[in-house]
Order: structure tokens, then C-alpha cells, then sequence
């Protein structure tokens, strides 16, 4: 099996920091994000440009060659609300390390992305869902299905597609994480691939106690078959964890060198 | 389901200073590792004598005697080569807080152990073995279902039995743990509970390595069904991570405190 997949969420306009260096077309503060990142051991970035309703498809070429040209052409996940954007980020993407990905389309509204996917020969984060979460695994397995047979008469490869299975927040809806669990063993069953926002899982909880919960989750997700997420890199003992799971599951060798990254 | 159950191994005469208190019937060495791993959060504490061919008996009712008045009747497992010792030690127990735990029988030289156990209506850990570590998941099973029969013809209930099917070394045999973890869960699929000396695993790793790797292998083991394990309680990391995975599993209802211990 190959190793996981961290996909690493930090450039993202949710931040102060991020949103004004788009703003200004600022180098610096994306620069730093994206080095961390990689340090860290992120595979892709996620670059996360809002909206971006106005000026969005010249943002997402310029934060595509910017971190491309700065960083080896390091694969990157293109993620807005604005489809041509995303569109235009893939036209100058660099491909050496990896097709983009679309994140996100859903088997709802947001249909039309995997078929933007399909288009440019991308890879697509295909939440299994209509209109928010999921009620239960009959309907994750119900999206994901429509979702696998639209992208493959589009002509996409299953594995182009990494399926979301929605993770929930333990503060409230605690007695349904492992059906999230559960479904990710169903999905990596069906031979598909997998990824998901790992940290949603402890929103609300303290600081401190936030890679406690995420870390436990994927380990118990790995076990499952959890092929990817879209984390905090920077999240040591999330790192950590990921890496362990991966000597675990015999998808790298164990060296004692591997865990003192 | 319930809640995973922790046996704390940390009363072991491998122990310099607690085969020199066993020696010298001297208590302090052995409250203080007892008071530790309670308050880290044992179940259950490990009070393995060793061999003790020569006063067995006399040392296991002493050892006995001295946790469960110490601490309000802690459940302990028995844990010694001289069976007469586990019996001696059975009689002066008291089954206030749980039944005893014998450890260890196996289906080879040592079935004797389960015979022992339910004849004195005691628990008892069953490794999945006869020589040494099982070749494969058909000897695991194979080991795991003679031991069930033999226990439940001696009229135990197979919720009595903790059935080990012995972690390897990821230094070695990485490419084996999986079938430890599979194991498992097809050991909880046939409705039985488990343990394991987990900290095997992490056998020959650097210190501060090994918390990273066992902990890793708990969360994938309690997604698995993995129902109690014999370790550190002292190791916060993995006991953080139990309590997680207990929470994740709905075993524990979410309090921000609940992992704030």
C-alpha cells in the first residue's frame, strides 16, 4: 500500500494573515505557511482563496505559480467557491508532482466540480454528501456511489477521486463518529481512496486537548483504510501519529529515524 | 461497550527494586509503583513475583494482601510461573472490586493455567500460542478456539477469558503486526474480549520513540475492538490516547476534563 497522504490546510483565507497577503498580492506570509508545511511533511498544500467572486481566477494563478515556482512545483489542492478560478489555477499548474485536486464537489450543488475535474484530468475531493452531513452511512455510501459513476462516465479514474466522508464534532454528535469510521472502511472496501477534515472532529475543544482527539482519530481511521486528509501538518503529534500508523501498516520501513523527523 | 481496561505491569520482578522488595517483604517499592499506575489510571495491576520456585505462595499472599488492603481492594492479576503461588494468592483475594486475573495460559505447556482459573472462578489471559509467537492468523485462531473450549468445558464463561494474540516487534517483523491487529478483530467478531502485552511492539525502539509507536498501535487495536491491554499506565501518551479512543467509541462521554487528568 503507499503511504498516507497529508494534504496540509494552513494557507486558507479563514486567516487574517492569508486573506490580507492575497489582498496585496504579499508573497511573505504564504511563503512562510507553505514552508512550515512542507517542513512538517505535508505532501500537498491546500490553497484555500475564499470566495474570490471578483478577481478570483488571477488570485489562483498567482498563488499557484507562486508556490509552484518557490517550492519545486509542489502539488497543491485548488479550493474556492469560484469554479473559474479553479480552472484557471489548473491552466498554469505544473504537473511533475502531481495532478491538482478540486477540492471540493459534493453529490448536491456542488456536482459541477467533479465534472470540472473530469475535464482537466485533476483529481476531486468528492464529499459524500447532498445538503450538509450526512444523516448516516446508507446515504454517505448512497453519494459516494453517485458520485464514483458521474466521475467515471466523465471519464475520471476511481482513484482520481478521494471520497470525504464528513467528520463530525464530538461535541455533540458523539455517538456517531464511528459510523464515520465505519464508512471509511466501507469506502477503501470498494477499492476507493479517502480523505477528509480530520480537525473538524475536535472543534470546540481547547487547544490543548485538539491533537489529543485528532490524533486518535486518524490512527483509529488509518486502521480503517483512511488514505488522506486535510490537516494541520504543523500539528506534531498528528504527524507523529501518522507516520506511526504508516511503519505500522508496513507502508514505510521502520527506522528509528523516521519517527525523529 | 464498555470502557477499555488498562493492567498496569508495572509490579514486575525484571524490576531490580521490586525483586529486592519482594526479597525483603519490604512494601514501600511496591505501593509507590502501585499509587503511580492507579493514579495514571490502571484497572487492574500486574503483580508478577517471577518464578518464585522457593516461597511462591507465602510471597504472592503477602504481595496480594498488601495492594488490596492498601488500595480498597484493587483487582489484580497474578502473574508468576508457580501455579501453587497463583492459587495460594487466589485464596486471600478479595473479589470486592473484580475477579482475579490469572496470567498467563496458552494452548501448549501452560493450558494448566486456564484449567487453574476455572477451578477457582478466577479470569484468565489466554495467549493465542502454543510455542512461541503463532506463525500466522490460522494458528491464532486455532490456539484462541481450543482455549475457549477447554474453558468453557471447565464451565468458565468466555467473558472470563482475555484472549492475547501476542504483538510482535515492529524491529523484525514489521510486516506482520497487521495480522496482530486482524487478529484481533476477528477475535472480538466471535464476541470474546482481548488483551496483549502491547508494549512489545516498541521492543528495542528508542526511548522516546516508543510512546509514538505504542500508542499509534492502541488506536488502531481499539478501533479493531481491542478491549484491554497490559502496559505503562505511566506512559501519558498512550494513556491520553486510550482515553481518546474510548471517547471516539462513545465508551466515556466527552468532557473537555475527561482528558485533562
Amino acid at each position: 500500500m503507499s503511504k498516507f497522504m497529508v494534504i496540509g490546510e494552513r494557507i486558507h483565507c479563514i486567516s487574517p494573515a492569508i486573506r490580507q497577503a492575497f489582498a496585496d498580492r504579499n508573497p511573505d506570509p504564504i511563503l512562510l505557511r507553505a514552508k512550515e508545511q512542507l517542513t512538517a511533511g505535508a505532501d500537498y498544500l491546500d490553497l484555500n482563496i475564499g470566495p474570490a467572486e471578483r478577481d478570483g481566477e488571477d488570485l489562483m494563478q498567482w498563488g499557484v505559480k507562486l508556490l509552484q515556482e518557490n517550492f519545486d512545483n509542489v502539488p497543491l489542492a485548488l479550493d474556492t467557491a469560484n469554479m473559474k478560478a479553479i480552472e484557471a489555477g489548473i491552466k498554469v499548474y505544473n504537473r511533475a508532482k502531481g495532478k491538482p485536486i478540486v477540492n471540493s464537489a459534493d453529490a448536491g450543488d456542488r456536482i459541477g466540480y467533479l465534472d470540472l475535474a473530469a475535464a482537466n484530468d485533476a483529481m476531486c475531493i468528492a464529499l459524500c454528501s447532498k445538503e450538509g452531513v450526512p444523516a448516516d452511512n446508507d446515504e454517505r455510501i448512497m453519494y459516494c456511489s453517485e458520485l464514483l459513476e458521474r466521475g467515471m462516465e466523465h471519464g475520471m479514474e476511481p482513484t482520481d477521486m478521494l471520497f470525504d466522508p464528513l467528520f463530525i464534532v464530538i461535541k455533540g454528535m458523539q455517538d456517531k463518529l464511528m459510523d464515520v469510521l465505519e464508512a471509511i472502511q466501507m469506502i477503501t472496501d470498494m477499492g476507493l481512496l479517502t480523505t477528509g477534515g480530520l480537525s473538524n472532529v475536535s472543534n470546540g475543544a481547547p487547544k490543548h486537548i485538539r491533537p489529543l482527539l485528532d490524533s486518535a482519530t486518524i490512527a483509529m481511521a488509518m486502521q480503517c483504510g483512511f488514505s488522506s486528509a486535510i490537516v494541520n501538518p504543523c500539528d506534531r503529534r498528528l504527524m507523529e501519529t501518522v507516520v506511526a500508523c504508516d511503519i505500522i501498516k508496513n507502508n514505510i520501513l521502520y527506522a528509528d529515524s523516521v519517527l525523529e523527523f
